[in-house]
Protein backbone atom coordinates (compact mmCIF):
# COMPACT_ATOMS: atom_id res chain seq x y z
CA UNK A 1 0.00 0.00 0.00
CA UNK A 2 1.12 3.57 -0.31
CA UNK A 3 1.87 5.65 2.66
CA UNK A 4 -1.56 7.96 3.17
CA UNK A 5 -1.35 11.15 4.88
CA UNK A 6 -5.22 11.99 4.69
CA UNK A 7 -7.22 9.80 6.97
CA UNK A 8 -10.54 10.90 4.70
CA UNK A 9 -8.41 8.78 1.97
CA UNK A 10 -8.06 6.35 3.84
CA UNK A 11 -11.36 6.25 5.30
CA UNK A 12 -12.52 6.24 1.75
CA UNK A 13 -9.95 3.98 0.34
CA UNK A 14 -12.16 0.84 3.30
CA UNK A 15 -15.13 2.28 1.83
CA UNK A 16 -14.56 0.76 -1.54
CA UNK A 17 -12.99 -2.19 -0.08
CA UNK A 18 -9.48 -1.60 -1.44
CA UNK A 19 -7.81 -0.87 1.84
CA UNK A 20 -7.46 -4.32 3.91
CA UNK A 21 -4.21 -3.91 5.57
CA UNK A 22 -2.84 -2.72 8.80
CA UNK A 23 -3.02 1.08 9.10
CA UNK A 24 -0.17 1.15 11.20
CA UNK A 25 2.54 4.03 10.17
CA UNK A 26 -0.23 5.69 8.00
CA UNK A 27 -1.42 9.25 8.62
CA UNK A 28 1.12 10.63 10.82
CA UNK A 29 -0.43 13.55 11.67
CA UNK A 30 -3.76 12.19 13.00
CA UNK A 31 -5.18 9.66 15.70
CA UNK A 32 -6.46 6.26 15.25
CA UNK A 33 -8.78 4.09 17.28
CA UNK A 34 -9.88 0.95 18.41
CA UNK A 35 -13.40 0.18 17.84
CA UNK A 36 -15.74 -1.91 19.98
CA UNK A 37 -19.78 -2.11 18.62
CA UNK A 38 -21.80 -2.73 21.44
CA UNK A 39 -25.29 -3.66 22.04
CA UNK A 40 -27.30 -0.46 24.49
CA UNK A 41 -27.83 -2.71 27.15
CA UNK A 42 -24.25 -3.71 27.47
CA UNK A 43 -22.94 -0.48 26.48
CA UNK A 44 -23.32 1.83 29.95
CA UNK A 45 -21.51 -1.05 31.50
CA UNK A 46 -19.01 -0.89 28.99
CA UNK A 47 -18.82 2.84 29.18
CA UNK A 48 -18.09 2.89 33.60
CA UNK A 49 -15.31 0.15 32.80
CA UNK A 50 -13.73 2.14 30.23
CA UNK A 51 -13.63 5.56 32.58
CA UNK A 52 -12.49 3.26 35.05
CA UNK A 53 -9.57 2.14 33.20
CA UNK A 54 -8.62 4.97 31.08
CA UNK A 55 -4.85 3.60 30.80
CA UNK A 56 -5.63 0.63 28.17
CA UNK A 57 -9.33 1.90 27.46
CA UNK A 58 -9.04 5.70 26.49
CA UNK A 59 -11.92 7.39 25.12
CA UNK A 60 -11.75 9.51 22.24
CA UNK A 61 -15.78 9.19 21.64
CA UNK A 62 -18.75 7.06 22.08
CA UNK A 63 -21.54 7.34 19.38
CA UNK A 64 -25.29 7.82 20.81
CA UNK A 65 -27.61 4.51 20.16
CA UNK A 66 -28.02 3.61 16.48
CA UNK A 67 -26.18 6.69 14.92
CA UNK A 68 -22.87 5.48 13.05
CA UNK A 69 -21.04 8.58 12.18
CA UNK A 70 -18.43 9.53 14.79
CA UNK A 71 -19.82 13.46 14.56
CA UNK A 72 -16.80 14.82 16.95
CA UNK A 73 -13.50 12.79 15.51
CA UNK A 74 -14.53 12.44 11.93
CA UNK A 75 -17.52 14.48 10.60
CA UNK A 76 -19.03 12.81 7.44
CA UNK A 77 -17.66 9.21 8.24
CA UNK A 78 -19.36 6.11 8.67
CA UNK A 79 -18.25 3.71 11.22
CA UNK A 80 -20.12 0.40 9.15
CA UNK A 81 -18.12 1.18 6.41
CA UNK A 82 -14.81 3.24 6.82
CA UNK A 83 -12.72 0.82 8.65
CA UNK A 84 -10.13 -1.79 6.88
CA UNK A 85 -11.76 -5.14 8.53
CA UNK A 86 -14.24 -6.34 10.92
CA UNK A 87 -15.08 -8.96 13.53
CA UNK A 88 -18.56 -10.27 14.34
CA UNK A 89 -18.64 -11.77 18.13
CA UNK A 90 -21.44 -13.60 19.14
CA UNK A 91 -21.80 -14.51 22.42
CA UNK A 92 -18.40 -14.20 22.81
CA UNK A 93 -16.80 -16.48 20.09
CA UNK A 94 -15.56 -14.95 16.86
CA UNK A 95 -18.16 -15.56 14.14
CA UNK A 96 -17.28 -13.64 10.99
CA UNK A 97 -14.76 -10.97 9.40
CA UNK A 98 -15.73 -9.22 6.82
CA UNK A 99 -14.89 -5.35 5.26
CA UNK A 100 -18.36 -3.97 5.74
CA UNK A 101 -21.18 -4.30 8.58
CA UNK A 102 -24.10 -2.44 6.95
CA UNK A 103 -26.58 -4.68 6.81
CA UNK A 104 -25.78 -5.72 10.83
CA UNK A 105 -25.91 -2.34 11.79
CA UNK A 106 -28.85 -1.82 14.65
CA UNK A 107 -30.85 0.79 16.08
CA UNK A 108 -29.38 -0.32 19.24
CA UNK A 109 -25.86 -0.42 18.79
CA UNK A 110 -23.10 1.99 20.06
CA UNK A 111 -20.13 2.27 19.05
CA UNK A 112 -16.38 3.21 20.96
CA UNK A 113 -13.69 4.94 19.29
CA UNK A 114 -10.40 4.04 22.26
CA UNK A 115 -6.97 5.42 21.69
CA UNK A 116 -4.55 3.29 20.31
CA UNK A 117 -0.75 3.27 20.46
CA UNK A 118 -0.03 3.40 16.69
CA UNK A 119 -1.36 7.38 17.80
CA UNK A 120 2.35 7.95 19.63
CA UNK A 121 4.94 5.35 17.86
CA UNK A 122 4.58 8.11 15.32
CA UNK A 123 6.20 10.65 17.60
CA UNK A 124 9.01 8.00 18.38
CA UNK A 125 9.67 7.29 14.80
CA UNK A 126 10.36 10.97 14.26
CA UNK A 127 12.67 10.98 17.57
CA UNK A 128 14.78 8.04 16.24
CA UNK A 129 13.17 5.58 18.43
CA UNK A 130 11.79 3.50 15.71
CA UNK A 131 9.96 0.32 18.00
CA UNK A 132 10.84 -2.74 16.33
CA UNK A 133 7.60 -3.55 15.26
CA UNK A 134 7.68 -0.88 13.08
CA UNK A 135 11.10 -1.29 11.93
CA UNK A 136 10.21 -5.16 11.22
CA UNK A 137 6.17 -4.50 9.85
CA UNK A 138 5.02 -7.03 12.87
CA UNK A 139 2.37 -7.16 15.02
CA UNK A 140 3.32 -5.14 18.64
CA UNK A 141 3.86 -8.32 20.97
CA UNK A 142 1.00 -7.95 23.22
CA UNK A 143 0.58 -9.70 27.44
CA UNK A 144 -2.27 -10.81 29.45
CA UNK A 145 -0.71 -8.87 32.40
CA UNK A 146 -1.70 -9.44 35.97
CA UNK A 147 -3.03 -6.02 36.71
CA UNK A 148 -6.51 -6.42 37.51
CA UNK A 149 -8.82 -4.18 35.80
CA UNK A 150 -11.02 -1.96 37.96
CA UNK A 151 -14.01 -4.03 37.10
CA UNK A 152 -18.10 -2.18 36.18
CA UNK A 153 -20.72 -5.02 36.33
CA UNK A 154 -20.05 -7.78 33.70
CA UNK A 155 -16.40 -6.51 32.70
CA UNK A 156 -13.41 -7.58 34.66
CA UNK A 157 -10.16 -9.03 33.80
CA UNK A 158 -6.86 -8.08 33.76
CA UNK A 159 -4.94 -5.56 31.89
CA UNK A 160 -3.71 -6.62 28.54
CA UNK A 161 -0.26 -5.04 28.17
CA UNK A 162 2.28 -4.09 24.53
CA UNK A 163 5.59 -4.30 24.83
CA UNK A 164 8.49 -2.50 22.89
CA UNK A 165 12.17 -3.55 23.33
CA UNK A 166 13.52 -0.09 23.73
CA UNK A 167 17.39 1.08 24.19
CA UNK A 168 18.39 1.82 27.55
CA UNK A 169 19.28 4.98 26.69
CA UNK A 170 16.45 5.76 25.12
CA UNK A 171 14.16 4.54 27.94
CA UNK A 172 13.73 8.15 28.85
CA UNK A 173 13.04 9.80 26.17
CA UNK A 174 10.13 7.17 25.49
CA UNK A 175 8.64 7.23 29.06
CA UNK A 176 8.24 11.09 28.00
CA UNK A 177 7.45 10.80 24.90
CA UNK A 178 4.64 8.50 25.10
CA UNK A 179 3.39 10.30 28.17
CA UNK A 180 2.35 13.27 25.86
CA UNK A 181 -0.33 10.94 24.29
CA UNK A 182 -2.52 10.19 27.22
CA UNK A 183 -5.42 9.63 24.47
CA UNK A 184 -3.63 6.80 23.12
CA UNK A 185 -2.62 4.86 26.47
CA UNK A 186 0.12 7.24 27.62
CA UNK A 187 3.24 6.67 29.87
CA UNK A 188 4.71 2.83 30.15
CA UNK A 189 2.49 1.41 32.93
CA UNK A 190 5.89 -1.29 33.27
CA UNK A 191 9.19 -0.56 32.81
CA UNK A 192 11.95 -4.06 33.07
CA UNK A 193 11.14 -7.08 34.55
CA UNK A 194 8.35 -8.70 32.78
CA UNK A 195 7.78 -11.08 35.61
CA UNK A 196 7.02 -8.33 37.90
CA UNK A 197 3.38 -8.14 35.72
CA UNK A 198 3.02 -11.88 35.97
CA UNK A 199 5.18 -12.14 32.13
CA UNK A 200 6.79 -15.34 32.13
CA UNK A 201 7.69 -15.50 28.72
CA UNK A 202 8.51 -12.36 26.10
CA UNK A 203 8.73 -15.00 23.17
CA UNK A 204 5.31 -16.07 23.72
CA UNK A 205 2.97 -13.46 23.32
CA UNK A 206 -0.57 -13.61 23.92
CA UNK A 207 -1.77 -11.52 20.95
CA UNK A 208 0.60 -10.20 17.71
CA UNK A 209 4.00 -11.36 16.87
CA UNK A 210 7.25 -11.36 19.41
CA UNK A 211 10.12 -9.48 18.23
CA UNK A 212 14.28 -10.21 19.40
CA UNK A 213 15.03 -8.16 22.63
CA UNK A 214 18.80 -7.16 22.16
CA UNK A 215 21.55 -6.32 24.03
CA UNK A 216 21.13 -3.28 26.57
CA UNK A 217 17.74 -3.23 25.83
CA UNK A 218 14.85 -2.67 28.05
CA UNK A 219 11.31 -4.21 28.07
CA UNK A 220 8.67 -1.07 28.58
CA UNK A 221 5.02 -1.94 28.62
CA UNK A 222 2.30 -0.14 27.52
CA UNK A 223 -1.72 -0.68 28.37
CA UNK A 224 -3.35 -2.20 25.44
CA UNK A 225 -6.39 -1.28 23.66
CA UNK A 226 -7.38 -4.84 23.38
CA UNK A 227 -7.91 -5.15 26.74
CA UNK A 228 -11.45 -4.02 26.71
CA UNK A 229 -12.31 -6.36 23.67
CA UNK A 230 -10.44 -9.43 26.12
CA UNK A 231 -13.33 -8.21 28.65
CA UNK A 232 -15.49 -8.42 26.36
CA UNK A 233 -15.20 -11.64 25.09
CA UNK A 234 -14.64 -12.97 28.68
CA UNK A 235 -18.40 -12.10 29.92
CA UNK A 236 -19.75 -13.49 26.35
CA UNK A 237 -21.68 -10.21 25.46
CA UNK A 238 -24.53 -11.03 23.24
CA UNK A 239 -23.28 -9.20 20.41
CA UNK A 240 -20.06 -7.23 19.73
CA UNK A 241 -18.36 -5.94 16.53
CA UNK A 242 -14.64 -4.68 16.51
CA UNK A 243 -12.01 -3.92 14.09
CA UNK A 244 -9.48 -6.48 12.83
CA UNK A 245 -6.44 -6.05 14.78
CA UNK A 246 -4.10 -3.39 13.56
CA UNK A 247 -6.62 -2.19 11.39
CA UNK A 248 -7.85 0.92 12.61
CA UNK A 249 -10.34 3.76 12.53
CA UNK A 250 -8.20 6.85 11.49
CA UNK A 251 -9.78 10.19 12.78
CA UNK A 252 -9.66 13.58 11.90
CA UNK A 253 -8.19 14.37 15.20
CA UNK A 254 -4.41 15.60 15.39
CA UNK A 255 -2.48 13.47 17.09
CA UNK A 256 -1.03 15.55 19.93
CA UNK A 257 -4.43 16.03 21.36
CA UNK A 258 -7.87 18.37 19.72
CA UNK A 259 -9.48 20.85 22.09
CA UNK A 260 -13.01 21.71 22.51
CA UNK B 1 -15.54 25.54 57.87
CA UNK B 2 -12.04 24.80 58.85
CA UNK B 3 -10.03 24.04 55.78
CA UNK B 4 -9.88 20.24 55.18
CA UNK B 5 -6.96 18.63 52.94
CA UNK B 6 -8.34 14.83 53.30
CA UNK B 7 -11.61 13.54 50.96
CA UNK B 8 -12.51 10.93 53.00
CA UNK B 9 -13.07 13.22 55.93
CA UNK B 10 -15.15 16.03 53.56
CA UNK B 11 -16.97 13.22 52.32
CA UNK B 12 -17.68 11.94 55.51
CA UNK B 13 -18.62 14.85 56.97
CA UNK B 14 -21.09 15.59 53.97
CA UNK B 15 -22.48 12.24 54.48
CA UNK B 16 -23.41 13.02 58.40
CA UNK B 17 -24.92 16.24 57.03
CA UNK B 18 -22.15 18.58 58.83
CA UNK B 19 -20.64 20.00 55.26
CA UNK B 20 -23.19 22.10 53.09
CA UNK B 21 -21.07 24.74 51.68
CA UNK B 22 -18.64 24.89 48.78
CA UNK B 23 -15.79 22.51 48.72
CA UNK B 24 -13.85 24.96 46.75
CA UNK B 25 -10.36 25.95 48.30
CA UNK B 26 -10.76 22.34 50.14
CA UNK B 27 -8.11 19.33 49.98
CA UNK B 28 -5.95 21.08 47.11
CA UNK B 29 -4.32 17.67 46.33
CA UNK B 30 -7.02 16.14 45.27
CA UNK B 31 -9.37 16.15 41.65
CA UNK B 32 -13.15 17.74 42.69
CA UNK B 33 -15.63 16.68 40.31
CA UNK B 34 -18.97 17.72 39.37
CA UNK B 35 -22.11 15.15 39.16
CA UNK B 36 -24.55 14.24 36.76
CA UNK B 37 -27.37 10.91 37.62
CA UNK B 38 -29.84 10.33 35.14
CA UNK B 39 -31.88 7.25 33.72
CA UNK B 40 -30.31 4.64 31.73
CA UNK B 41 -32.43 5.37 28.76
CA UNK B 42 -30.86 9.16 28.63
CA UNK B 43 -27.33 8.30 29.84
CA UNK B 44 -26.14 6.63 26.83
CA UNK B 45 -26.98 9.97 24.57
CA UNK B 46 -25.45 11.42 27.64
CA UNK B 47 -22.19 9.78 27.65
CA UNK B 48 -21.90 10.18 23.90
CA UNK B 49 -22.36 13.94 24.45
CA UNK B 50 -19.80 13.98 27.19
CA UNK B 51 -17.17 12.63 24.71
CA UNK B 52 -17.87 14.48 22.19
CA UNK B 53 -17.37 17.51 24.32
CA UNK B 54 -14.19 16.84 26.16
CA UNK B 55 -13.62 20.09 27.09
CA UNK B 56 -16.82 21.62 29.23
CA UNK B 57 -17.28 17.37 29.95
CA UNK B 58 -14.42 15.81 31.49
CA UNK B 59 -15.08 12.34 31.91
CA UNK B 60 -13.15 11.09 35.37
CA UNK B 61 -16.10 8.41 35.67
CA UNK B 62 -19.44 6.56 34.70
CA UNK B 63 -20.95 3.92 37.14
CA UNK B 64 -22.45 0.98 35.39
CA UNK B 65 -26.58 1.27 36.36
CA UNK B 66 -27.71 1.20 39.81
CA UNK B 67 -24.35 1.48 41.61
CA UNK B 68 -23.83 4.45 43.61
CA UNK B 69 -20.03 3.89 44.47
CA UNK B 70 -17.32 5.20 42.27
CA UNK B 71 -14.91 2.46 42.11
CA UNK B 72 -12.29 4.19 40.18
CA UNK B 73 -11.98 7.71 41.67
CA UNK B 74 -13.37 7.12 45.35
CA UNK B 75 -14.01 3.33 46.43
CA UNK B 76 -15.54 2.81 49.41
CA UNK B 77 -17.75 6.35 48.57
CA UNK B 78 -21.33 6.54 48.45
CA UNK B 79 -22.54 9.27 45.88
CA UNK B 80 -25.98 9.15 47.23
CA UNK B 81 -24.97 10.60 50.66
CA UNK B 82 -21.34 11.92 50.22
CA UNK B 83 -22.07 15.23 48.33
CA UNK B 84 -22.65 18.40 50.18
CA UNK B 85 -25.98 19.31 48.44
CA UNK B 86 -28.18 17.62 45.65
CA UNK B 87 -30.64 19.35 43.11
CA UNK B 88 -33.21 17.02 41.77
CA UNK B 89 -34.67 18.25 38.23
CA UNK B 90 -38.23 16.67 37.02
CA UNK B 91 -38.90 17.43 33.31
CA UNK B 92 -36.31 19.93 33.20
CA UNK B 93 -37.62 21.79 36.19
CA UNK B 94 -35.89 21.80 39.83
CA UNK B 95 -37.88 20.45 41.58
CA UNK B 96 -35.95 19.96 45.18
CA UNK B 97 -32.69 21.12 47.02
CA UNK B 98 -31.53 18.07 49.99
CA UNK B 99 -28.72 16.67 51.70
CA UNK B 100 -29.06 13.12 51.03
CA UNK B 101 -30.71 11.10 47.76
CA UNK B 102 -31.03 7.49 49.28
CA UNK B 103 -34.56 7.21 49.12
CA UNK B 104 -34.41 8.83 45.11
CA UNK B 105 -32.29 5.78 44.04
CA UNK B 106 -33.29 3.54 41.40
CA UNK B 107 -31.54 0.65 39.80
CA UNK B 108 -31.59 2.64 36.17
CA UNK B 109 -29.87 5.47 37.73
CA UNK B 110 -26.32 6.30 35.91
CA UNK B 111 -23.51 8.71 38.01
CA UNK B 112 -21.03 11.16 35.45
CA UNK B 113 -18.44 12.40 37.17
CA UNK B 114 -16.88 15.19 35.14
CA UNK B 115 -13.71 17.35 36.11
CA UNK B 116 -14.20 20.41 37.49
CA UNK B 117 -12.20 23.69 37.89
CA UNK B 118 -11.61 23.80 41.51
CA UNK B 119 -9.27 21.39 40.53
CA UNK B 120 -6.63 23.75 38.50
CA UNK B 121 -7.29 26.66 40.90
CA UNK B 122 -5.39 25.23 43.32
CA UNK B 123 -2.48 25.47 41.40
CA UNK B 124 -2.84 29.24 40.09
CA UNK B 125 -3.25 29.81 44.04
CA UNK B 126 -0.12 28.10 44.21
CA UNK B 127 1.98 30.06 41.59
CA UNK B 128 0.82 33.23 43.32
CA UNK B 129 -1.98 33.87 40.70
CA UNK B 130 -5.20 33.86 43.10
CA UNK B 131 -8.27 33.76 40.85
CA UNK B 132 -10.47 36.79 41.72
CA UNK B 133 -13.33 34.39 42.84
CA UNK B 134 -11.14 32.60 45.14
CA UNK B 135 -9.90 36.03 47.00
CA UNK B 136 -13.62 37.23 47.19
CA UNK B 137 -14.89 33.52 48.12
CA UNK B 138 -17.43 34.51 45.55
CA UNK B 139 -18.65 31.87 42.80
CA UNK B 140 -17.40 32.16 39.56
CA UNK B 141 -18.66 34.13 37.05
CA UNK B 142 -20.26 31.75 34.04
CA UNK B 143 -21.44 33.07 30.83
CA UNK B 144 -23.20 30.99 28.36
CA UNK B 145 -20.84 31.54 25.42
CA UNK B 146 -22.30 31.16 21.29
CA UNK B 147 -19.46 28.11 20.60
CA UNK B 148 -22.07 25.17 19.78
CA UNK B 149 -21.13 21.64 21.64
CA UNK B 150 -21.56 18.89 19.16
CA UNK B 151 -24.70 17.51 19.37
CA UNK B 152 -25.62 13.66 20.70
CA UNK B 153 -29.31 12.49 20.40
CA UNK B 154 -31.59 14.72 22.38
CA UNK B 155 -28.41 16.50 24.05
CA UNK B 156 -27.40 19.79 22.29
CA UNK B 157 -26.69 23.82 23.05
CA UNK B 158 -24.14 26.33 23.50
CA UNK B 159 -21.02 25.70 25.64
CA UNK B 160 -20.99 27.60 29.24
CA UNK B 161 -17.67 29.32 30.27
CA UNK B 162 -15.89 30.25 33.44
CA UNK B 163 -14.32 34.20 33.13
CA UNK B 164 -11.46 34.95 35.44
CA UNK B 165 -9.95 38.03 34.94
CA UNK B 166 -5.50 37.59 35.15
CA UNK B 167 -3.49 40.00 35.12
CA UNK B 168 -1.96 40.58 31.59
CA UNK B 169 1.82 39.40 32.40
CA UNK B 170 0.41 36.16 34.10
CA UNK B 171 -1.83 35.46 31.08
CA UNK B 172 0.94 33.01 29.63
CA UNK B 173 2.02 31.66 33.08
CA UNK B 174 -2.20 30.67 33.97
CA UNK B 175 -2.66 29.34 30.54
CA UNK B 176 0.42 26.85 30.77
CA UNK B 177 -0.37 25.79 34.43
CA UNK B 178 -4.25 24.71 33.14
CA UNK B 179 -3.27 23.19 30.48
CA UNK B 180 -1.67 20.60 32.43
CA UNK B 181 -5.12 19.73 33.55
CA UNK B 182 -7.03 18.22 30.82
CA UNK B 183 -9.09 16.65 33.24
CA UNK B 184 -10.30 19.71 34.48
CA UNK B 185 -11.12 21.75 31.45
CA UNK B 186 -7.57 22.03 30.93
CA UNK B 187 -6.18 25.68 28.57
CA UNK B 188 -9.07 28.39 28.35
CA UNK B 189 -11.14 27.88 24.99
CA UNK B 190 -10.40 32.26 24.85
CA UNK B 191 -8.51 34.88 26.31
CA UNK B 192 -10.09 38.82 25.59
CA UNK B 193 -12.40 40.26 23.43
CA UNK B 194 -15.68 38.92 25.28
CA UNK B 195 -17.64 39.73 22.25
CA UNK B 196 -15.71 37.47 20.20
CA UNK B 197 -17.79 34.10 21.65
CA UNK B 198 -20.90 36.06 22.34
CA UNK B 199 -20.53 37.56 25.40
CA UNK B 200 -21.50 41.03 26.08
CA UNK B 201 -21.24 42.18 29.39
CA UNK B 202 -19.23 40.66 32.03
CA UNK B 203 -21.13 42.39 34.55
CA UNK B 204 -24.10 39.85 34.31
CA UNK B 205 -22.91 36.66 34.47
CA UNK B 206 -25.47 34.12 33.32
CA UNK B 207 -24.83 31.91 36.63
CA UNK B 208 -22.08 32.54 39.37
CA UNK B 209 -21.15 35.95 40.42
CA UNK B 210 -19.55 38.78 38.64
CA UNK B 211 -15.84 40.16 39.97
CA UNK B 212 -14.73 43.86 38.83
CA UNK B 213 -11.63 43.80 36.23
CA UNK B 214 -9.25 45.88 37.10
CA UNK B 215 -6.50 47.72 34.50
CA UNK B 216 -3.89 45.56 32.65
CA UNK B 217 -6.36 42.64 33.31
CA UNK B 218 -7.33 40.47 30.76
CA UNK B 219 -10.93 38.28 30.84
CA UNK B 220 -9.81 34.35 29.91
CA UNK B 221 -12.73 31.61 29.84
CA UNK B 222 -12.39 28.00 30.09
CA UNK B 223 -14.84 25.11 29.11
CA UNK B 224 -17.55 24.51 32.49
CA UNK B 225 -19.20 22.01 33.60
CA UNK B 226 -22.34 23.85 33.96
CA UNK B 227 -22.26 22.71 30.51
CA UNK B 228 -24.15 19.98 30.61
CA UNK B 229 -26.51 20.46 33.15
CA UNK B 230 -27.46 23.32 31.31
CA UNK B 231 -28.46 20.85 28.22
CA UNK B 232 -29.70 18.43 30.10
CA UNK B 233 -32.21 20.74 31.27
CA UNK B 234 -32.52 22.20 28.08
CA UNK B 235 -33.86 18.61 27.18
CA UNK B 236 -36.01 18.43 29.70
CA UNK B 237 -34.65 14.78 30.58
CA UNK B 238 -37.37 13.31 33.05
CA UNK B 239 -35.45 13.00 35.84
CA UNK B 240 -31.61 14.19 36.68
CA UNK B 241 -29.29 14.49 39.87
CA UNK B 242 -26.95 16.96 40.04
CA UNK B 243 -24.32 18.34 43.04
CA UNK B 244 -25.41 21.86 44.48
CA UNK B 245 -23.32 24.52 42.82
CA UNK B 246 -19.76 24.98 43.96
CA UNK B 247 -20.17 21.88 46.37
CA UNK B 248 -18.72 19.07 44.28
CA UNK B 249 -17.59 15.53 44.67
CA UNK B 250 -14.42 14.91 46.51
CA UNK B 251 -12.31 12.08 44.51
CA UNK B 252 -9.48 10.32 46.35
CA UNK B 253 -8.17 10.94 42.42
CA UNK B 254 -4.56 13.22 42.11
CA UNK B 255 -4.76 16.52 41.80
CA UNK B 256 -2.35 16.37 39.02
CA UNK B 257 -3.97 13.15 36.92
CA UNK B 258 -3.83 9.71 37.71
CA UNK B 259 -2.91 6.17 35.53
CA UNK B 260 -4.50 3.22 35.35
Amino acid sequence: MPTLTSPAELRAAARRGEWRGTTGGHCPAYQQANLVILPQDAALEFAAFCTRNPTPCPIIEITPPGEPEPARCAPGADLRTDVPGYRIYRNGKLAEQRGDIRDLWRDDLVAFLLGCSFTFEHALVEAGVTPRNVERDTMVSMFVSNLACVPAGRFHGPMVVTMRPIPEARVDLVRELSGRYPHAHGAPIHIGDPAAIGITDLERPDYGEPVPIQAKEIPMFWGCGVTPQAVAVKARVEFMITHEPSQMFLTDLPRDGARR
